[in-house]
């Protein structure tokens, strides 16, 4: 053993103390660098919001990833601090300043690596890319993020352009702001983080973690309203089960989801019109 | 006149009194028959949340919509009201029981119409249909709805099945439950009943509303960073304002998301391949 504690290199803590001893360790110290998201925001007390609860939040309280809201409001212009304006050539609503966004994403970036791929900057909007499982994971592999949060009528699309934000879609439709769009993106992120889901749930064989839907689930009791758990389940025969499950998310997956299905045949070189026995 | 007065009948509020002020009544009055969302979770702390904030809460605070959480614990098993166990089968996570979704469900459909179309009766699953902006208006033209929130890994089929419930999905990721799924369906539908968002936006000229992604906004300075906002927005000129924004709309809808560019060159008579001039 070297002077330095062996557990703080092999396990990327923060500062121990010798005093304490191991097991507390486990409870409260926080992970180094660990991962982290800013939130632009003109309702900083939206956060953590549904983030502060569950395995999300008790993932931020044992550190294994941080959020920081910050309020874009002290960033605005003048004594109102206003943050927005008419759209130019007119139109209902308002737009947010490119100046205003501009002095928090330049107090957001302080701290935070220049390489997109390590620290991507995003802005919510229903323009933007749709989000998906892939992006979660991308970014979880990141050392953190910083999310922008429309309101009204959007941004200034000179700031997007400046700084080259990447757009990002929580879904073909319109929310009031940002807010629960950015904690959906966290939340997806975040449970991919190593330790944060624990053994509650498997980020394995879950929907659209292999192109496919996930297969229907059955527990207790056996027979419920005259419906019965399907006999294979209740076999113990383990390569059955496993067989039956993923005949069932490739029926699920091409009835429901003929886009994803047709990428799924095409990468695993199937033929899109086979039906397998169930 | 008649005897009862005329404002509870041309407005739908609910008992008014003959002492109020009329100026009084616009501000904390109910709405009869205002929508309500009911959301079954093991997590009501987490509402209203986000929705509680800016346009959104203040029109739960108006009585233009109302929100129900409903608490899954209390409907568990014995005496520990164990809501889920092990998958059927095997497997990691754990499944919620359809027993006990289903005594929840039915305290839910207490006072609500049968007709699915008046009350939707939705789960929140990756495996469901995408949401989209159609469904949202289609959700504000009913009474309300009820939203069930999974979380570990799902459901017991047999209550999906045994009570038709609708399952939708946020998109094409996997949360750590149905919560902010929730809240973010909620958030896109409540804002598209009437008065709710009041002048501050329109929800006509946004993306989704007519097939095609937003245009993009400016507003002052009319320079920054040596970007000059667009010259025929300051023009005044309105038909050639109008023009550029859906030449833009539709150049950013071709280039981004070809899949709602193809759909709008179908319902619209328009040949995909086609640019027009900027």
């Amino acid at each position: 053993m070297s002077d330095e504690p062996a557990i703080s290199k092999s396990h990327g803590r923060l500062s121990i103390s010798a005093s304490v001893k191991p097991r507390d360790l486990m409870a409260d110290v926080r992970v180094k660098d660990a991962w982290r998201a800013k939130v632009i925001t003109l309702f900083p007390d939206a956060f953590p919001g549904t983030l502060g609860l569950s395995l999300t939040g008790k993932a931020l309280e044992m550190g294994l990833w941080e959020l920081e809201p910050i309020d874009l409001r002290p960033f605005g212009e003048g004594r109102h601090r206003n943050v927005d304006d008419n759209p130019a050539g007119g139109g209902a609503g308002m737009v947010l300043r490119a100046d205003v966004v501009a002095r928090a994403l330049d107090h957001a970036a302080e701290g935070t690596p220049d390489d997109r791929a390590q620290w991507p900057v995003v802005y919510l909007s229903p323009r933007g890319a749709p989000f998906t499982q892939a992006k979660a994971q991308q970014w979880a592999q990141a050392k953190g993020l910083t999310l922008l949060c429309g309101r009204f009528e959007g941004v200034d699309q000179r700031v997007i352009d400046h700084y080259g934000i990447e757009e990002v879609s929580l879904g073909d439709f319109v929310l009031t702001g940002g807010e629960i769009a950015a904690q959906a993106l966290i939340d997806a992120t975040v449970r991919l983080i190593p330790r944060v889901l624990g053994n509650h749930v498997s980020t394995e064989e879950e929907s659209f973690s292999d192109g496919l839907l996930e297969f229907p689930q059955f527990t207790k009791p056996a027979v419920w309203q005259g419906r019965a758990i399907p006999e294979v389940l209740q076999s113990g025969h383990h390569a059955h089960i496993a067989s039956w499950r993923r005949a069932m998310a490739e029926r699920l997956t091409k009835e429901r989801r003929p886009d994803l299905w047709r990428t799924y045949c095409a990468t695993h070189d199937r033929d899109p019109n086979e039906d397998r026995e169930l």
